[in-house]
């Protein structure tokens, strides 16, 4: 009998690592979506939750795990695909490793009892009632990515970036962000400029009935490739995309008023789950069969939702169903008025809601902040002014309350510090994925049109989701367009849909 | 500083434990109640639960928890609460240490694929189908059997109902149950003669939508003291009580022909949840802290369907609200009437619908069939025809398949062998508790008739679920009515309600 290999053993610790990390998962969308809302009921899901990553901590951060991956590392009878998974493993293992148990613990109750108090207070804009809880967060976030950022030798606010974009670093980041800061002034006024030269667009007249919301967001699931054998969709105050690739979970939050809301709530998560349904079967409960990292998981949202949704192509598919579906007539729901109602620029305080032109401005506003934060350059006590004088240069808004300020984000009052970055260099890589896409393949926008989105989920799936974790990231952009990650692409989307 | 005591660790250890366990009921909740129902998302279920299950049995099963059990074991300065935690973390780590973390995971992972093949078998009556998947649960149970049974000093199949009714063995439950195999035959001819000279009860007519049937139930779950900020009421093939005293989740099946069924499936499912919710706060995610095993259980869930909610006094409260809400009229909602329905006693096939004057029966056949399959004096070929004698000889039927014969239980499917005895030393205690209840206060019945259930609340409250698991059951039952369990009083409340 052959003996059982280090690789082999560390595959069946990452294994129940991986299930305990999915149990976990569902007891958030559990939170989420189900769960009665009282203080002792979120007590006691806090206490689950932290108990099983205590558990998942446990596993990485011991002797023999750490032994083992010295030993697999030194096996010369590894494939391409078992490499890479070693290398993710490794990489798990310096996340956990940087930090104790106890600290991971605290940081897991300590987020989740402030981010079920945030439910409450950001709708009073009690920007004073969760601070203490918020500052307490924020101190175990700093403490964890000082440690981390020594193990890495990268700064702490990179080290919190790297654990979900992993290799992520400022020198890639801020040359894109300040190319996009130094684009969007002029942009954002030569759009807003040809709009105020165009009719407004009609808006269909709500109510919108929540069940026709829901039917015709189910339907446009299922078109897209959801198989509902295989998840649900349910509502939440935040949509979210959660569960397993067997079992995918989608939420998004409906508004009677407006159906785009809601819809396009449905279809970025939808974009999300597409991802987990086909990653690659064979290295589930892997690191290695994992989605690469949260750009690369947004970038296949907004592919979806930004890229593949709004184009007139998925419009000549879709307004008929809406027509129906809402049981309406009329010229609000010709193409052209549904894609300029789609493609309009207005300036928002709310990052969710906000269009693709001005989005990467509120990004920009917070990976500054919590880049300040993390590095004591700016303590909680400035967050209202300082977000509220951002926000006022970047888009020449001012909150009116902290619930549309520096409260409207779950993020860091979860702990998700570091996490911004990834909405716009997803937004910039989904741009890219798309245009390689139907450079790719002639017959991709043509069956959208038909309401056939097997061309496109056919180079997501080859391109992108059955490479889970192979590549890093720069390595899975380059071998799926052909080039790195190139801001001029994103820009001349914009510029295509916006000004021309 | 004080040195942190072998108890006090124990008391770290165990309530992760006990965390980790509840997050592995809300799986078991979902996957009953949400979970998509493909084969694809219960194999991930079953490897998230067969994970968590694994670590559990580590935390209990490794040299740290022994040596601290046996320090702690010699501690002086413990409470007497304190003692029996102890005295309980010990009876875990007995059931733990005897097998190893291999055949826990295997089993659970057997038990819930088994469960998952249960479900559309049992509606087929595919005995053949689902046997090779029973048989491995069988071979899986009967291994940890007989592991425990040695350490234990008992038999192999005492080991299983130790498990779930800690200390209970055959020379408790073969007098109980020998002295009640003699007296049903005579009684049972007795109701049916007397059921005989009276009139038929007349039946309200069907159908009873679902909603109005979910709305009685929710009215009726608040009057008995169920909070829903604490807890939800949903469907499931077999009615359920799950989640935790913070977050109670129970399930019923609805049938529009016969709202009395999905009823009693809420009210028996309440009674659970009554006493989970009224445990006591101070000893939460400790053992001590938890139910007196699933007898008492049973007699808790018991007492409120059996004693409680089919008493005249209930049907006085209850019965102008059903005409309220079914939108009714007519003799058929006369309290003699419905008392009538109630008290029908009506020998059938299937267990969860039996009265209870022919339930004993069923328990009866199932101790002695899965005893018999554990001592391996039978063998799972043998079951079909085992079962279906066994069947006409208690109580005259024949099966007309295996759905309604020996695969309409989940239990044997879903690993949960030894189990059965509890349902009937449960009902027998509900008799005994509640002769006790209302001897104690006169205010108890009469309060139900104008749907005041606080008498009740606060008596089981007070003598039973307060009390955790600090005493052992015989002790509990003693102090809580005076005597040790007393079958004579279950055949009182029998002759009383159907013979007077």
């Amino acid at each position: 009998m052959t003996p059982i290999t280090a690789y082999k053993k560390l595959e069946k610790y990452f294994g129940r690592l991986l299930a305990l990390r999915e149990a976990s998962g569902m007891l958030h969308w559990d939170a989420a979506t189900m769960m009665p809302k009282s203080d002792a009921a979120a007590t006691t899901r806090s206490d689950q939750i932290a108990a099983l990553g205590g558990v998942c901590h446990e596993i990485l951060n011991n002797t023999e795990t750490s032994d083992l991956l010295d030993e697999a590392e030194d096996q010369n009878n590894l494939d391409k695909w078992q490499l890479a998974n070693l290398r993710e493993m490794r990489h798990m293992w310096v996340h956990a490793s940087a930090v104790t148990g106890d600290l991971i613990e605290a940081l897991s109750k300590a987020s989740m009892k402030c981010e079920i108090k945030w439910r409450t207070a950001r709708t009073g804009s009690d920007y004073e009632g969760i601070k203490p809880l918020l500052s307490t967060v924020l101190q175990l976030v700093k403490e964890s990515a000082v440690a981390k950022s020594e193990v890495l030798g990268c700064s702490p606010y990179e080290a919190l970036m790297d654990e979900y974009t992993p290799g992520l670093r400022q020198e890639t980041v801020d040359p894109i962000f300040s190319d996009i800061e130094k684009f969007l002034p002029n942009f954002l006024q030569a759009v807003l400029e040809k709009q105020a030269t165009m009719g407004q667009p009609i808006i269909p007249k709500s109510p919108f009935p929540l069940d026709q919301q829901r039917t015709l967001g189910q339907l446009l699931m299922k078109a897209l490739g959801f198989d509902f054998n295989q998840g649900r969709l349910d509502v939440s105050l935040h949509p979210f995309s959660g569960g397993t690739p067997d079992d995918l979970r989608i939420t998004t939050r409906y508004n009677e008023d407006d159906f785009l809301s809601g819809l396009m709530g449905i279809l970025h998560e939808t974009g999300h789950a597409l991802y987990e349904k086909n990653l690659p079967k064979k290295w589930r409960h892997q690191p290695v069969g994992e989605a690469r990292g949260m750009d690369m998981h947004e970038s296949q949202s907004l592919l979806i939702e930004m890229q593949a949704c709004r184009s007139r192509e998925f419009l000549t598919y879709a307004a008929p169903l809406m027509k129906k579906i809402f049981k309406r007539e009329g010229p609000e729901w010709e193409i052209d008025n549904l894609y300029q109602i789609y493609s309009t620029v207005n300036p928002g305080l709310i990052r969710v809601d906000a269009d693709e032109v001005t989005y990467p401005a509120h990004i920009i506003l917070r990976y500054n902040i919590e880049h300040a934060l993390i590095s004591d350059k700016m303590t909680l006590n400035d967050l209202p002014n300082v977000w509220n004088d951002g926000m006022f240069n970047l888009l020449g808004l001012k909150p009116t309350d902290h619930g549309n300020g520096c409260m409207q984000d779950i993020h860091w009052f979860d702990g998700a510090w570091g996490y911004f970055p990834s909405y716009s260099l997803g937004a910039m890589a989904a741009a890219q994925f798309f245009d390689a896409a139907v450079q790719s393949n002639s017959d991709i926008l043509p069956s959208i049109s038909l309401g056939n989105f097997g061309p496109l989920y056919d180079w997501l799936t080859k391109n992108i989701h059955s490479r889970g974790s192979l590549y890093e990231t720069p390595e899975l952009i380059k071998l799926a367009t052909g080039k790195q990650l190139d801001p001029s692409i994103f820009k001349r989307h914009l510029t295509q849909r916006y000004l021309t």
